[in-house]
């Protein structure tokens, strides 16, 4: 008998055809209400990505791939050019965020459709039509890489092994059953007694609202921490293994990740807990081999200073809001892709890797 | 002409003769509003030192001499057994938090000071007065402690040296210029330039609120970052020093601080960061050598799932919250005493700074 697959949120929806709209889960208000966004336009869809209603590396491209899809199908009906409006939706949705490497790799996917389409002789409807096709199959095979990534990661997860992860690389940061928590899910449903500890990830709390929601809704035992706690965690032997997704990862191996990882990579390598990074090979910018090239993303000082529902610093403190950092490559025991799990990541082993990927 | 003396709040203070009482800084309200509280029995001096209306190792310490002048006060103008009633005041503040030695070893100079008094004869109203000298002389030499500290530490900081610090070892820790931020503020009245990176300290944010505050208030320049930034703000090249304060060092050397620390101390290791505590000798357990001897205090699951004005966690998410951690002696640089600076601390070199202060 086959394991049950396993069961968690569904993140965005393309409801309908080409009429249709982006049906997402409002994270933001996460995890005391849980509403739906109807996305039905391209400035709606920068602004969910800006304020991180939607959010995750991966669901980012899905979502980027549909709000295209929503410039295109708007010109259709307005019987405007399709073709300009795809360009203009995707200039747009290109400045949402600078981190996340699977939004340009979406949207630069959605302009290769558009082109290849146009050059068919397509225009109008069936232009767009094509579009909403290739979002269609961003989003089937970000579930299918999650569900791959899953699969392998699962391998590495003994019974009764305790996780311990930041922020939220769950089936909430993907369209399909998440990154980072896909092994967790997975050998949950293989009968595995699995459990996590989530960082709470200041200062937006992604692991605290988002992370122990889904899991919570999941059924796997989850135990909330601070970001400061996860070195006594494992000084306590609590915890057997890290897992944690990634925003863009340079073909060198380097990890750029949500603030906080690389202390947790830290803390994981002084107690010799394998610290694993689990990501869509659509992660990897290979344009990139040192995580120092990578542009890091500073946010607004309130998300620290009163991101929280009241004031928690003094007025007119000066604040630096980095959103991400970057782990070496040295420190990362293993990066779980689709097309397997490539041990200690090099600049060699990861181009082995995207080449079976088809990336290079 | 001598250095300026620094400038800082007064954490809390005796107020006239026998009949007087406490007033401190409420500190849960600060940042937004800087209330003082009036504390006039010993009930009400627990109550305030497990709020944490006053917190910090040695401001605990000399908190807690006062709440049992109190007592004994109390007991005199009643007409009741002062000593006894001292013994009762003792007993309950002995239990109002677990992990700063700084609480125990005050309460034990009170006693020995009650016993070496009522073995002179003396009971009432002198019993009473000779238990307040005993307070004021453990908050005259926190004073003189804090101001040893400063010095002994300023000549670690170059002009230009800028320190991250976590949690809040301040002048509002302590009964005078604090433990960590005392070299910096003494640094600053040197008329070195110094500046501050704060952690802000989760769950309870006391560097967000505190540590961020007081330094404002000295013009001291500081920038706030979450707890999880400080390996990037590091890795940046930004920081030149780490000080932070104890709540109990063993005498084989190993740091227990606020939860957090210990990840301070990897990520400064891994950057070839000093990493300093400063700390005075009161806060040496001299019976413990191992660190994992330590009692670790757990605090209630709320103040971190809606410890910020709101709900952040689903309901019923189990929580894990230790307020401390410790942090090995093999990763710390040195430990700044009132005796001086104890380089790479071990238990030897420990012994003789006791030695130095007369603790042993």
């Amino acid at each position: 008998m086959p394991a049950p697959a396993p069961s968690h949120p569904e993140t965005l929806t393309w409801t309908g055809g080409l009429d249709g709209h982006v049906r997402m889960i409002e994270q933001t208000l996460l995890p005391t209400r849980h509403e739906l966004l109807e996305v039905r336009g391209v400035p709606e869809m920068v602004d969910a990505i800006r304020r991180l209603a939607v959010r995750g590396a991966p669901a980012i491209g899905v979502a980027a791939g549909y709000g295209v899809v929503l410039g295109a199908a708007g010109a259709a009906r307005a019987g405007a050019d399709v073709a300009q409006a795809t360009g203009e939706a995707i200039d747009a949705l290109w400045v949402s965020r600078p981190t996340a490497v699977n939004l340009f790799w979406a949207l630069d996917r959605m302009r290769a459709a558009c082109a290849a389409a146009v050059a068919e002789g397509l225009g109008g409807q069936s232009l767009a039509e094509r579009l909403l096709e290739e979002a269609l199959a961003i989003h089937a095979s970000d579930r299918e890489t999650c569900r791959l990534i899953g699969e392998h990661g699962a391998g590495l997860l003994e019974d009764g092994t305790c996780i311990l992860t930041h922020c939220n690389a769950g089936a909430l940061a993907t369209g399909g059953m998440g990154t980072a928590l896909a092994p967790v899910y997975t050998a949950h449903a293989q009968g595995k007694r699995v459990s996590v500890y989530a960082d709470e990830t200041r200062p937006l709390l992604q692991g605290a609202r988002i992370t122990c929601w889904e899991l919570q809704q999941a059924g796997v035992p989850v135990t909330l921490i601070t970001d400061g706690m996860a070195a006594r965690v494992m000084s306590e032997g609590r915890v057997q293994a890290v897992i944690v997704g990634s925003d863009r990862i340079t073909r060198g191996g380097d990890v750029c990740n949500k603030i906080g990882t690389f202390q947790v990579a830290l803390a994981a390598r002084h107690h010799g807990v394998p610290f694993h990074v689990a990501a869509p090979l659509s992660t990897v910018d290979t344009e990139l081999i040192e995580g120092r090239d990578i542009p890091i993303e500073e946010r607004a000082p309130e998300e620290i200073t009163c991101g929280l529902g009241r004031q928690t610093a003094p007025e007119g403190v000066q604040v630096y809001n980095p959103a991400f950092d970057v782990t070496p490559r040295d420190l990362v025991t293993s990066i779980i892709t689709e097309v397997g799990v490539v041990h200690a990541p090099s600049l060699e082993r990861m181009e082995e890797a995207l080449q079976r990927g088809g990336r290079m």
